[in-house]
């Protein structure tokens, strides 16, 4: 059982069929209607030690990324995020700890105008969970929207965190390595972005898991291909000093972590999407369309088997 | 360093000065004004197995417990439950343990009406989170209310989930041992007494840490003195039967876990607030009384300094 079929026979039963749900369970957050057009977005995510980050990772480091890992998900769906609770596991008090990490959350958060209303805070193995509540004016980006014909893009480069990861513990680094450690430990949640594809974008959903991973969470829950085009997707400069192409492209295409968007938008949008985020300085990557049928597949001619295989990141 | 330090210390100036955040950080909940006089209420609450409720506990109760430790918090400030987002850590999966565990919150949350909405499973050490919207019209129940001259009322029983505790792991259990354990694992969240609350109660807080401690947070937030009446303590006699009355006072007066609400009313509130908590079938009574000064004290003649002593829950 994986963790898709768990929340299918677990939890999506306990969503009541209230008309102001807008979007329950099985989005990267859900969309509650609370008066006129106002909407408000709710995201969760957990992060624990050992398996979502090191347990020697620089507490500030977890701080900045816990907040800006919970934004993207406000960001995918086009919201602002606004409040936040923080439940926070600790083994015992280390005040020199609780210093750094609370100053790399205050800065994303501040950073982003969200404020930290409360939380819980508890004795156990060091685990990281923040809920977000952000605002939203208009339809909110669903991963199920894809349609026939829609071209799909995504922000930034991709693969650098998961690049980074074969950095940690290294003592000397390049350039690129510091840049590459950066993008893993200080991930930028793309909430104007987020924001400005309300509306225009009909699919959305931020990478968490890997780019094929959620190129396929799209493609199954708007029950279409997405066929991905391996020579555009953006990789940065960085990325390939460190670990080469063959490498980087198997990072760009599997590696989570990235938290940049991917979306699809219909080919009479793209004009529009491209200027908006030059308007942000926000690079975007058109990357394959959306076809009839289901699943990812590469363009034809760029079979590559063995990335989709390993593209499936397994929470369990 | 204590969890009010550390919150006070690190948390806390990760709140911006939002003018809609109508109640922050230190209250059981925060409320955020959204559109007109509506406003929303969050908690968060994380329960760890092995320090908030033992690894074997049915996974039922768990599912149920944890529901209701939240929805408390709602019902503390005024709020009726909402949405819920559910962030479980769990080292396996475990299909039967999952059953039971989602059985029991679908069915605190569908007795109050209360939506999952989203969340985030993960591996690692077995830990509960969820965080709670209640919705709510007018003033919240903060802590920070109490003024001089108030009545202090408890509604239920008191101390029956710490009389519970001893009878963890006892095959043979008594009628009156029953009544304890389903009190420890099944509390009931007072929403609608809360509800009926806002504009009378002056200060409101459920019972987490244990009456006298919980008295204290009031205290030290309205700064004033509460003084206890000992012999006016409800007490079941199903916790009587069980542990005889020496045992029962100081369980009563110091166990955690009972998710009551203890508050303060003017003395011309209190016929309004009896007549509603007996249409509610709502047991209430008045405990004490709210003096000018400061901490938690008993009623001249009933000095029991070691209850007091007693009372500090310490989170860590």
């Amino acid at each position: 059982m994986n963790e898709f079929d768990l929340v299918k026979n677990f939890f999506e039963p306990m969503c009541l069929k209230n008309t102001d749900v807008l979007q329950g369970i099985g989005d990267d957050g859900a969309v509650i209607k609370w008066l006129g057009t106002s909407s408000l977005v709710m995201a969760t995510d957990t992060l624990v030690a050992g398996v979502h980050f090191p347990h020697d990772m620089a507490p500030e480091a977890i701080g900045y990324r816990s907040g800006a890992v919970n934004i993207s998900d406000i960001a995918a769906m086009g919201g602002l995020p606004k409040y936040a609770t923080l439940a926070l596991t600790i083994p015992r008090v280390d005040e020199k700890w609780l210093s750094q990490f609370s100053n790399g959350l205050r800065q994303v958060f501040s950073e982003f105008g969200c404020s930290l209303v409360g939380g819980d805070t508890t004795k156990g193995p060091l685990t990281v969970n923040l809920t977000l509540i952000g605002a939203m004016e208009g339809p909110c980006l669903r991963r199920s929207g894809c349609e026939q014909g829609d071209v799909v893009l995504v922000s930034g480069t991709l693969g650098d965190a998961r690049g980074a990861l074969d950095l940690l513990g290294s003592n000397k680094l390049s350039e690129g390595g510091k840049y590459l450690l950066k993008r893993f430990q200080k991930p930028e949640a793309r909430v104007a972005l987020g924001i400005s594809l309300v509306g225009y974008a009909n699919a959305c959903i931020d990478i968490s898991d890997g780019l094929l991973a959620d190129l396929k969470h799209l493609s199954d829950a708007s029950e279409k291909a997405i066929i991905v085009d391996i020579d555009k997707l953006p990789i940065s400069d960085a990325l390939l000093e460190v670990v080469g192409r063959e490498r980087a492209v198997e990072y760009a295409t599997t590696g989570g972590d990235d938290y940049e968007l991917a979306f699809t938008v219909s080919p009479s949008n793209v004009d529009y999407v491209m200027r908006v985020a030059a308007q942000h300085e926000q690079r975007i990557s058109v990357i394959g369309e959306v076809q009839k049928g289901s699943g990812v597949r590469f363009k034809k001619g760029q079979e590559r088997g063995e990335l989709l295989e390993a593209s499936g990141y397994r929470h369990f």
